[in-house]
């Protein structure tokens, strides 16, 4: 059973509570931010990761510092907002959620009239950021019902890439939100998940978070999975998505175009969960989707240790792109679009 | 160019010099072995590793022992030669070449009359230990150049995997030998070295040694060799072999399978290099091959940190098996096999 609630107002309401997520598997830590400052920090050094995870947290980080300066000048507290919104924007320059949510925040405050005292600015704020993380909990749950009847009846086997997990989320995931899911209802649930070099997202927090709900779930190298695929152990494969082009190409964490490819070769469905937002009916294809690189040292001494002459280049994208074509559906909290996506995703 | 020699008798005779590969990327730091008992532990500690190093060092401590024990009584000096070769045989019980090059000393050492002085019977078992060395050199070339021809004109660009390279053997390797005699031959060599989890010899090793000889060699991780392929970067794939069953089958390094099924999606073909003594034609196909399984820490634990949780079953498996179906030919000493394998093989 999944109780992890990975971002949280704390109690008093004066602060919001995260786990550290630099900090597992090893330590279960919480971390209580109390200021905008502290979360632009803690989305800078990854100690909370996940594209919807880290919207979620930038919009209760620009409400807990309305909160904090209702005193001031109604001026004077507008424009400390708007700092503060800039702020959280520059702590993941690349996030579209994070934005996404910051500003949403940051036009409710716009649309109140200057006669609207800073207190209920504040108030609605919080309500606003609440309203977000609730979308974001029922939007991980919808996927997560939608994702299940893909499954079929009896056990659910499933291989995952990455962590598009609780973890990501304020909820249950995408990509594991099929999974809890399954398990509520009673159902037998068989996860593997790879460890996914260079950052091992799988080992480190997907692993973690599974076995934590008392999932049974095992870990193998990425370059192992074709063999569980060979064995007849997998049923489907369940990936996130960190963007998704209007023709259904998928870009995702290095190593999906990998697993696609063997899915299909091994006759087993490929699933893409992601929520809606992650569209974007704007890209064309794959094609116009930029990979970022990362640095080469997170090969070469990605475990604190040299593995790799220091020399040596090292090709290291963050993501690749995924075909439509190798895709047998892709669910989001609208529901599941089967190929050609094209149309079904545009109507979303 | 490749004038790595990771095993040589010391100038003086009277020991061994090899490279310490638990050294390496870090450093590159030859060990000088005295006695069996040196080599033996050298096996076990795995500053050496790779069948056919194994085998020559293996012969070559027996050598050594010979040597030192020659002015003890006959019956003694022979009793002392099968006590090192029980040691150095169980220094990797499952390393069937090592026992084969040690029990070829040890016959050659029995079948010498009693009447054959000491200084006599070490002299030659001195001869045949550097003749394994040297046919060990020979076997790699020819695979080089039968290898080479495959791979038609222009530039080669190859991807490979886990290290079947000069040092897993005693001359230029097996999969890295149509690498080495393609520079040799003035041309452009540009190889993928995946990475290899868990124990990442393609990082540590084979990107070292290619990078050592001049060769243009790129780190990828293992899941990132797709993209590649799909990218058109590589024209070939070329693996070494644990052990080829008698219908072409082959047991490697976890995750050949996978490049297999990958490179035949691709168009690429996938070329397997290993010494003829690695076909064992008393296992008849793939599923008679016993695969090892390795401790669950190699991928918890695998660089000093803890990566996964400690209680989260990990499913590692040392080797794969790759069907003769996606291999386009395999690479020995004797020639270029193509399928049906069974014939071919069967005569090699």
């Amino acid at each position: 059973m999944n109780d992890l609630r990975p971002i949280r107002w704390a109690e008093s309401g004066d602060a919001v509570e995260i786990l550290d997520q630099t900090r597992l598997p090893d330590a279960e830590v919480t971390l209580r931010l109390e200021s905008a400052d502290a979360v632009a920090a803690a989305i800078r050094t990854m100690q909370i990761r996940g594209a919807p995870a880290i919207g979620i947290l930038g919009a209760m980080g620009l409400a807990l510092h309305a909160a904090q300066y209702t005193r001031l000048p109604a001026a004077e507290f507008r424009q400390r907002l708007s700092q503060a919104r800039d702020l959280l924007v520059a702590a993941r320059p690349t996030g579209a959620n994070l934005r996404w949510a910051v500003d949403r925040l940051q036009r409710l405050a716009d649309s109140l009239g200057k006669d609207v005292d800073n207190g209920t600015v504040a108030c609605k704020l919080w309500g606003e950021a609440t309203r977000i993380l609730d979308e974001d909990r029922a939007m991980c749950r919808a996927i997560g019902e939608h994702g299940l009847r893909l499954l079929g009846e009896g056990p659910v086997r499933v291989l995952t890439h990455c962590n598009a997990g609780a973890l990501a989320t304020g909820g249950i995931g995408t990509a594991t939100a099929p999974l809890y899911v399954a398990q509520e209802a009673g159902r037998a649930v068989t996860v593997f998940a790879t460890e996914t070099r260079p950052l091992l997202q799988g080992s480190r927090l997907t692993a973690w978070e599974l076995s934590r709900a008392g999932i049974d779930v095992t870990l193998v190298i990425d370059s192992a999975a074709a063999l569980l695929m060979r064995d007849g152990a997998v049923d489907a494969v369940i990936v996130g998505a960190d963007r998704i082009a209007a023709n259904g190409d998928v870009a995702n964490k290095v190593g999906t175009y990998s697993l696609s490819v063997l899915a299909r070769q091994h006759g087993i469905p490929f699933y893409v969960a992601a929520p809606s937002s992650t569209v974007d009916l704007s890209t064309a294809t794959g094609a116009d989707i930029p990979i970022e690189i990362r640095d080469p040292d997170e090969v070469r001494l990605g475990f604190g240790k040299r593995t790799a002459p220091g020399e040596v280049p090292v090709r290291v994208p963050a993501f690749d792109v995924t075909p439509a074509a190798n895709i047998a559906a892709i669910i989001t909290e609208t529901g599941v679009h089967r190929p050609p996506f094209g149309p079904s995703l545009a109507g979303a």
